[in-house]
Formats: structure tokens, sequence, C-alpha cells
């Protein structure tokens, strides 16, 4: 029997979405908590939300509190970076997920501070101070979600992005670009939930890991090509602005059919880490599905 | 005979120098790294680093890893906030610490991206993977720093300040303010220099999260007194900037004179906090000497 991806995400999106409203603070000094919800709440996929979940259900830990506050905490960090790459020093954009950006509607120091506040909040989420998670599951999951977001990871693949607009870059370097700006937070998303899990098996872990990379890579391809092929309204952001900034892409650099065969070469080998991985396969069958919905979404 | 303040800062100051040096690499992706270490060395008082340090050797942990770690933490925080503060939709400063500030040098992107990184980076240095600190220390120190430095700490206090510029405060309202926007990271100096020593008594911990709170407020009041008093070449930043920019300061609401007596009030208060701590005298002489460093510095 085919499994059933909606079924199985409509209850733990709600419960990323019911978390998410109750640990972002409304009530926060002078309007920043207002402008962090505005950040957070309402219209993202939570993609790297139900990526930890579907990991943590993997390694038997479904249900636990810490995996809900890693996968909040991931969320977190990613609402940041997009307040902050919106920005007008950036990339100056005024529409995300069909709403305008955070310092168009509160203006930019509000927008600043809301980021590194949002930033913060993320590890507060992650160190639980009631006994709820265990101290090495507080350090496991702190210590990789710095790592991935900071600039041996997301800051690190920004800056790169940044550095070459309207230069052409080689596949080698568009990867590298791609798997700090984008992949290490997909990638943590997997490690993190590995970590809430006890009792991991090495050949698991390293599985995992290789999932979490291979399908952080597909994410950014299909990225790319959706920027040519979608419009606006489907992408709930302005479409076509990679080509019209003149940003490196995979379209740009192999053109858009090799871009699609290579994404779903990479959809083959995510699937095939997971096999590798020696889980029972009724545990697997979350992230398959996850995986495939990236390879193959219109937003 | 008197404590030697200088002799006792002098090795420490090289300490948090070198490990500041060691744990900012200079190789980060497209000149991220650059811009990073441009934030953080050479120039900066260290207050928060040696409050740290000196609050550890009361507790018994001087020489830890994890109180040198942490204190480099403290330091990168204070660091990105200042980089974010000087950008142009914030107080748009050109000078700090006699240098340009990073977004005149590097670029606003670039400086957005750069205080980004260093607070990821802050807690990357709280959660060593080599296991040279404890799990428990590692997470009681990172749920510390969040706290301290998101929307009810830091970032918070932040917010306050930029809701309120032109606007008479109450001192409650100014206090508060402070409380959060200087006073919660130099209370978490105090804080997690506790949490790396082994069994603290409660009253030595208590006593000294006041010492802390008390601290933090003596160090704005004086802040804002030495806004007026001293020249920009001291200061290594502008001066009179809080007075042109109209912003509320315990001078302008209370008058210079008043607020030198509440400032010599404070430090009052801090050291009785010291002595309330149980803890032995030579242990509290480091913490002492730094809080009259605060109450009667020069910049």
């Amino acid at each position: 029997m085919a499994f059933d991806l909606k079924g199985w995400m409509q209850p733990h999106l709600l419960r990323v979405e019911q978390a998410l409203s109750d640990w972002v603070d409304a009530q926060a000094p002078a309007g920043l908590g207002e402008a962090m919800r505005h950040a957070v709440l309402d219209g993202g996929k939570r993609l790297r939300p139900l990526l930890l979940l579907a990991t943590a259900e993997a390694v038997g830990a479904e249900g636990s509190i810490a995996a809900l506050r890693a996968a909040c905490a991931l969320e977190l960090i990613h609402a940041y970076s997009l307040v902050h790459d919106d920005m007008p020093c950036m990339d100056n954009d005024v529409l995300r997920r069909g709403k305008p950006t955070v310092h168009v509607q509160f203006g930019q120091a509000q927008a600043l501070l809301a980021g590194d506040a949002l930033q913060a909040l993320a590890f507060e989420l992650l160190t639980p101070q009631d006994g709820s998670v265990p101290p090495t599951v507080q350090a496991a999951c702190a210590g990789l979600l710095a790592r991935a977001s900071g600039y041996w990871g997301m800051a690190g693949g920004q800056a790169i992005d940044l550095a070459h607009v309207g230069k052409r870059l080689s596949e080698d370097q568009l990867r590298q670009m791609h798997r700090l700006k984008t992949g290490a937070l997909l990638l943590c998303s997997v490690q993190m939930g590995v970590a809430c899990g006890a009792d991991v098996p090495d050949t698991a872990r390293l599985a995992l890991s290789r999932f979490g990379e291979v399908l952080g890579l597909a994410f950014q391809v299909v990225d790319d090509i959706l920027d040519v092929t979608a419009d606006s309204a489907t992408l709930g952001k302005t479409a076509g602005k990679d080509a019209a900034a003149d940003k490196p892409t995979y379209v740009a650099l192999m053109g858009l059919q090799a871009a699609q065969r290579y994404a779903d070469q990479l959809a083959q080998e995510a699937m095939q880490a997971l096999t590798d991985t020696g889980l029972p396969r009724e545990r697997l069958a979350a992230l398959q599905g996850l995986a495939g919905m990236v390879v193959h979404r219109s937003h």
C-alpha cells in the first residue's frame, strides 16, 4: 500500500505550527515579537522541521519534545536568514510567502533586530531549562545548528553567493556555495533528528547524513529550475529574480534539461542512501515521501 | 596588600586575544572571516570575558577551557551587536574602536552576514565536539547566552531603545531598557562563569547574580555619563551621539551630578553583593577590581 504522505504531514505540520506560535512570544519588547511572528508564522513549507521529525521517526524518537524543539529551532534559523536576505542591502525583496517582507512592514532596523533575535531564540528552544531534554541532546543539537548556520555553513554560503553575482562559477564552486547556503541546514535537519534518537547504529547515522547531503543538493537544483519555470503567484515570491540578478544557478550552468536530469539522479541517490541505513522500511516511509516531494514540488 | 588588577588582567587578556584570534577563522568563505576578525580583534576592552574569567576564578574554575570558550563567546555576541548597531539603518556610525566600522570597510551586506555569523560562532565555541567541555556545561552556557542575547535580553533592549528615540522615558522604563540592552549580557558573563564551576553553593550563586545585575546597571549609567563628559578620541567612538540623537539616557533623565552619585551607589551595592557570596576574599579580588574599573573608567 502506498504511503500517504499528506496524511503523515498534516498532524506534524499542526504540531510545528502550534509550537512555533506558542514559542515565539508576541509580547516581546517594543513590537519585536510581532515582527518575529510575521517572519515565522503562516505560509512556510516547513520542509526542515518535517525532515527533522521524519528522521526522528526513522530512529525511533517520534513524538519526543527534543525533536519538536529542534524542528522549530531550524525553522527560526531559516526564517531569520530570509528576513536578513530580503533586506535592501542584500536581495531587496518586498514579497515573501505572499506577504510584505519584514523590513517593508516594520522597517529595516526592526527587521535587522528580528532576524538577530530569531537566531538567538533558536538556541533558546534547543536548551530548555525544565529538564525535558537531556543535556547531551541539548549540547549535540546546539553544536550542530551553530555549525550549520555559521561561517562554514549557511552564512558562509550566502557570502559566496554575494561575492559572485554576475560571475560565472564552475560546477564545483556552485556546488560548494549551495552545500553551505542551503545544504548545511537541510543536512542539519537530518543530523539533529538522529541526535534525538538513542543508540542509533553508525551505519544508519552515516547513511542518513549522506541522504541529507544529497537531498540538500537536489533541493537547490530544483529551486534553480523553478526560478525559471514557475510564476510568482505559484512560488509565493518573485520568480525569475536569479536570472534578473545574473546569479549563478544550475540552470545557467548546465541548461534546463540537464538540470532536470541531474535533479532526478540526485533523487535516486537519496533513495539509495535510505535503503543503506538498514532501518526498517516502514520507518523510512516519511523520509522517502519528503524526498520525492522536494524533487517534484511546484514551489 | 592592594590587589594588582592590571597584573591580573594582563595574562587573562592575552589568553582571550589569542583564543579569539585562533577561533575566528580568517579562511572563512568569501572574505567573511576577514570581516568578522575586523569586528572582533584589536581594541575591545574585553570587559565581559574578564568578568566571566574573574567569576570562574571566584568559584574555583580558573583555567578551565569551558570558561575560556564562554569568555570568547560573550565577546562574539557583543561584537556582532556592535556590527549590526553601527549599520546605516540603526545608528549609522562610521567609527568604532578607532577603526572604520565593518559596513564602511566591507559593505553593508557583508556586515549583516558577519554579524549573523559571529552570533552562530558564539554558540559553536560553547559546544566543542572534542569532549573538552562536559555536555551539562555546554547546555547550561548555551541556554544562558541564548536568553541573554535574545528578545528578552539584548535584542529586546535594542528594540526598546529604537522605539524610544526622541521620547522621554520614566526611570523604570529606562532601567528596563538597559537591563535588557546591556545588563543581560553582563549578568550572563557572571552566570556563565558560575556555570563553569562545580558545586557552587546557592548563596554564592544568588549573590553573584545580584552582583552581575547591579554591575550591568552601573555600567550603563557610567556609559551615559561618558557620552557627555569624554571626547571621541578617548572613547574610541563618536562622543555626544546619544544627546545628538536625542536618546533617553540617565544623564538626560536625572542630570549629570545625580547620575554620578547613582553610579557610586551602585558600585557600593555591587561590592556588598560580593561580600554576601560568602566566598573566600582572595578569590573575589578580581571581581572587586573589575567592578571598580567599570565605575571609574574613562572610556
